[in-house]
């Protein structure tokens, strides 16, 4: 029944009876009721408890009606779960207690096994009980966005310091990346194996690398994770999403995804030439609209399926996350507007 | 006879010795020897006082033998100026005190006067008595990003409360820029009347904006800067840069530029071919690669250089500012490599 559900046939590029969309953290801070779900609870300890992380997951389902589910989680679970001390610093981000720099930090990390995540298995199958036909969707950081992150120790505006372990040791960062593709493979297998139907790959930092760059230093190690993962489940679509991408596209979307995700910066049409028609898009209102007026939003969404429109697949989402200060009725009248101006 | 440096041959695309180089932020916090005369003085300060400025504004010409000198300054320089509370803060950026978000907030907004920045006629005074034949980059910040410190009140990294306010109340807006853009033209036109002889408008934060909002909400002002100077200063080359701006190039460029900064996401050939060959282009190496060790260097300078040739002028510099942990004896090295790899 969820292969019939509009984000898979979008996904696929066949017909949908309406644009599928759903909004990249739609479960989070937005919703007063996710805000009084996690209150008192840390983000890493509300990761790994599977009936909050269903709760979480439904919220945004319940209240907005989008296509489909993503998993409440965080990129850094699967490294937290592999064994490596960090935590979310609420306004801060990431914050990894030893951070990741000598070829003995490296050998240091072990891998990830099912056992390690037996709370995503167990929130994944509590999930379909409840969803319905409404599909879920798993989801990873990928390598580079995590390497950088144990790299710098924590967030950071420039890689500064992940650059120059890249540029200044190859084999060890490609040493790490492997370690890291292996983590993040694990970990969307756990998910896809317990019942998540799509997956995303999110590569946030990835905008900050030349395509020369992320051809030699990262896109193997993506695309060991997504072929990976092609491999093992063929059916399940690939969603590969960063930020400031606009000059890696073709090279992202040939890493092995199936749908190519794209911020605002970029329009649908103009990402779509740039990749080809065998990948879907995923995209792309800037979720800074969403703090004008109504006016305003409903220009810039058909606008959005007007560009989306000139791709066979297309699922609508924001050009990155939802922002923590939107008015949650405003995204569930994107999803409504969303749904009514594409029906076919 | 500074008319004759590379660095103006290079802007007017005409043929030049070697390919000219300087580097965003190079007067600044890579050099012991600024740390050393700014020990003590707080940033906004620094900027007021002449005999420093000339003093700082020297320092890499003297030790790196770079084509240009940039007058040390900060973009929010003429804001203060025009009676704006504001400062730098330290490991923060610039903070204002009551950040402008109404009507009477624009309303409040004076112009400023040559009178309000006499210490900048000074110091390009002094320092055209230092340089010689080496030209003086005058600068300022765009209109956008320096709506977007004040609307934000500080750095952001979403630019949501100025995105809003764009979207909110687009005639509001523009009156903010308008008046934004007539400050950053008599900033400008004080540093060329007292001698620079080029000038880079800083868009720091316009590829925060999809090439749509650019046109419609930004690139009137910065037109209106670049137009207005081009009026008084034919001859002037006019440089606009920004970060993160590969949609943008074309509509940068259109603005009014001669030159196009690029910064290291998009190939020079690739902005050059975007941009057109009535363009001359300044960059793009990742500043990070200068934490790399020199061969890793080398090569990406080569390679730099080697993408730049296909444009008839190419400035080199980095594509963005120097970061401040970078060794000084790689920029000089770079400086050497860039005229020697160069030299016809």
């Amino acid at each position: 029944m969820t292969a019939a559900a509009p984000l898979l046939r979008a996904c696929r590029r066949e017909p949908v009876p309406h644009t599928p969309v759903w909004f990249m953290r739609q479960a989070g801070r937005s919703l007063p009721e996710y805000r009084a779900s996690r209150a008192g609870t840390r983000m890493l300890d509300a990761c790994r408890d599977p009936a909050l992380v269903c709760e979480v997951t439904l919220q945004p389902v319940r209240r907005h009606g989008v296509d489909a589910a993503i998993l409440f989680s965080d990129i850094m679970v699967p490294l937290q779960a592999a064994g490596i001390d960090l935590e979310i610093v609420p306004g801060v981000g990431p914050v990894v207690a030893s951070p990741v720099r000598s070829a003995p930090d490296v050998a240091a990390l072990r891998d990830l096994t099912a056992g390690d995540v037996t709370f995503i298995d167990e929130a994944v199958r509590l999930l379909l009980g409840e969803l319905g036909t409404v599909p879920l969707i798993g989801f990873a950081g990928a390598p580079f966005t995590l390497a950088s992150y144990l790299v710098e120790g924590g967030p950071s505006r420039e890689h500064a310091r992940t650059k120059a372990f890249m540029y200044g040791d190859e084999a060890l960062w490609h040493a790490l990346c492997e370690r890291l593709a292996a983590v993040t493979l694990e970990f969307l297998r756990v998910q896809v194996a317990a019942g998540a139907s799509v997956v995303q790959l999110f590569d946030s930092w990835a905008g900050a690398l030349s395509e020369v760059d992320y051809r030699r230093f990262v896109a193997p190690h993506s695309a060991a994770v997504l072929s990976g993962l092609a491999a093992r489940f063929p059916d399940v679509p690939r969603i590969h999403f960063g930020v400031g991408t606009a000059e890696l596209l073709p090279a992202m979307a040939e890493a092995g995804a199936t749908v190519m995700g794209v911020d605002w910066r970029t329009p649908l049409h103009v990402a779509s030439r740039r990749i080809g028609q065998a990948f879907a898009v995923q995209g792309n209102l800037d979720p800074a609209t969403l703090l004008a007026p109504w006016s305003v939003v409903e220009t810039e969404v058909r606008r959005v399926l007007q560009e989306g429109s000139a791709t066979p697949g297309h699922v609508f989402n924001l050009g990155h996350g939802v922002l923590p200060e939107t008015d949650p009725d405003l995204l569930t009248r994107v999803v409504a507007l969303v749904h009514e101006a594409s029906a076919r």
